[in-house]
């Protein structure tokens, strides 16, 4: 079966936002063994749409429209599928979903503004795909032979109306031609590093196919195979192994594992917790903590001490320590983690002290330089560990990069690995 | 002036890979007036490829298009560019060329591969783009009226060839043909009642063209200016003026501005530092503080309460208000406001307490629910201002609208709006 996709949207065609939808509809395609032809982005122009849709339609099975289907004069997807499939005739206004609207609109507490009318209207051939997640229903019709679905633009509403009303829609799938993929990821390891640990894994002539991808600072295994469902899944898990083999240690899960998840998981297993100590990244490292639902059976919470004053009033960080090394130093990092140990009760603290930039940054502490603590609550009295990365990339991209660098260091000392095995952009190994 | 973007690469269209090639130049186009109407993305298919030039250089005026230019099997472009514009004639070897991809290799001391002489091909017509960053080497021809442009793929390679000379060599600028855009950003409005508010100034037919985007739970204006550049402009201005004032108090920026660089303005102007408080947004609402550079001058640090406990021991939140009303309660909000702002000496405080899911939610507290509460240092000891939400969306989302419009309540106090403005999702609103 062939694919195409059209998204919708001035704002996408002139570059003022990235389509993020087709990529990822291209993906969920994929493993369903459909081949996406074409990815074709149209301005909110009632007559492009409409062309785009009739071109496209002529060429695929099915055809996926994304956009359009707000309550503004500017969304027209509607108007342009009705163009498309029965050119003269007026749109139908749908009384179930006009009650639908009304009852999403009274759930808040209000009442149901005029314009929405607009999204109960549909081509008399076209069924509604509910969106539990937003006014914009989807919308089910065929042009000819091909199937077409036209979903809203936002991911969060797209997604689930894609997997739950669009795929199971779809015309049946052949099992003996399935094409599965399963993604390994790893933090820390460089790329060049990762691609000759992998050697012969990456043959273009390899089956399954292996490609890596860096996104975020991480680095994942793509791998896809071909074939009988059941076997094909069996060669993924094979050759994902192999992979993660290759990887160690830096490797800590597959498709929707994430770091976080991963640091979370294991924590859980053995009963502990963790508290953080930000100051650079500002509360980074406890939000992607607790973007892992149920975090808080190991996560006790942290301190964002972005002010000396509060490194020393809520860490009892030494103000010594501060004036003869400064905030940025691997004595203050590790008073940091001491004192949030302390302070929270918990196994694990982690903590951050860096320059995030593009100000504040000198000969001797440039931005980018960053320093990592991790105190542990043991019998043995444990060293805290302290590492000094200097990271590349602007002042996002050296947030995250050390929050994620906490994390992985975390996993590292939890699995028993050496806490001081290298990761890019290490500047020293310390501990005090 | 009209242009089109082609992106080609099976790895794209079948999603493992994005195109960010596309968005770029299309906002490099709209800075020099050229407005992009159409992108597409395509596999490595010589046919595809050159129905698509075919198609969309009957269009427009310029046709960009990027990636298949490697020396491999699956790089195309040269074929399909012959083929739609020189059907049945072989490409030339470009003696040229081929002495500068045999100078790159020696330049790293390596011997040309046979398959790179493949680079060295072009249509009788084309002349080649030279390119500093690697061995595919761009490729400028013509279809009729329409300029034609082959770039490599990679972003580090596209982009210094499109602005060294793929720029200069599209057929001159016409000053008066200026194409210029402004986004009005805005947070809490909904966007029906938003459309409501904007009235006429949404007809398709008006100049400047305005639409609305929703982007993150934020909505913005986009508006759109043709004609001469310096009136283009006044007119942007105008309209943006008239945005801004139907969307008051809701509007917060224009185009590089965020919610929390303007909270920061606001608080840098009267020289007042603000901290924070959060339970189930974990640090998410300190990020965003710390995304914006300098915010160190009125942020002081937060705490993350996550625990119970860490919010007795760290903000002195009462042991029977967390008995008699839970965790998540505005005297709970209220509380942990009240705490922070005497443990940081700030003149703000903002706390946030809520349940985000998927798991925690209950009939009476129901996933979703947050209470946000600002407390403030004054004279005449104001009352915190503590206020309910019903957030709709996945955890990620409830946590992201709770920590903006935490960001916005802040705004409304401090520009004097009355702090019990309604926002979208809301709940109730309680002083205590």
């Amino acid at each position: 079966m062939r694919a195409a996709i059209i998204s919708i949207g001035d704002e996408i065609v002139l570059g003022q936002a990235l389509d993020s939808n087709s990529a990822w509809i291209s993906d969920q395609l994929i493993a369903h063994s459909i081949q996406t032809i074409e990815h074709c982005t149209v301005a909110d122009d009632r007559a492009q749409i409409a062309q785009a849709i009739k071109r496209l339609a002529e060429k695929v099975d099915v055809l996926l429209l994304t956009g359009g289907l707000g309550p503004t004069d500017d969304d027209l997807t509607r108007e342009a599928m009705g163009e498309a499939i029965w050119p003269g005739k007026p749109l139908i206004g749908d009384p179930s979903a006009v009650t639908r609207l009304e009852k999403w609109f009274s759930k808040y507490g209000s009442k149901m503004p005029r314009s929405n009318l607009k999204q109960a209207l549909r081509t008399e051939t076209a069924s509604f795909l509910d969106n539990p997640n937003g006014t914009a229903l989807g919308l089910a019709d065929k042009l000819g032979d091909c199937q077409i679905f036209a979903m809203p633009g936002p991911p969060s509403e797209m997604k689930p109306m894609f997997i739950d009303h669009v795929l199971p829609s779809i015309a049946s799938i052949d099992e003996d031609q399935s094409l599965l993929t399963m993604t390994v990821h790893s933090y820390g390891l460089g790329e060049s590093v990762a691609a000759q640990r992998l050697g012969e894994l990456t043959d273009r002539n390899r089956k399954p196919l292996v490609g890596t991808t860096v996104s975020g600072s991480m680095l994942a295994a793509r791998i896809i195979a071909h074939g009988n469902k059941d076997q094909a899944q069996r060669e993924l898990n094979e050759t994902a192994l192999l992979v993660e083999q290759s990887w160690e240690p830096y490797t800590f899960g597959r498709d929707e594992d994430t770091l976080s998840s991963s640091v979370g998981d294991l924590l859980r297993k053995v009963g502990k917790t963790v508290t953080t100590a930000e100051s650079c990244t500002g509360g980074l490292l406890g939000k992607m903590i607790v973007d892992v639902s149920g975090s808080s059976s190991y996560y006790r919470g942290g301190w964002i001490t972005y002010t000396n004053e509060l490194k020393m009033d809520c860490l009892e960080v030494p103000l010594e320590i501060l004036d003869s090394n400064g905030a940025v130093s691997k004595q203050t990092a590790s008073a940091m983690a001491k004192g949030a140990l302390k302070k929270a009760g918990a196994d694990y603290s982690l903590a951050i002290t860096g320059i995030a930039g593009p100000e504040g940054g000198s000969k001797e502490k440039p931005v980018g330089l960053v320093y990592i603590a991790i105190a542990q609550q043991t019998e043995n009295d444990e060293p805290v560990i302290v590492r000094g990365f200097r990271f590349t990339g602007d002042r996002g991209m050296i947030r995250d990069r050390a929050a994620k660098s906490a994390l992985q260091m975390l996993r590292f000392v939890m699995m028993n690995v050496n806490p001081m095995t290298a990761l890019i952009w290490q500047l020293t190994d310390e501990c005090d």
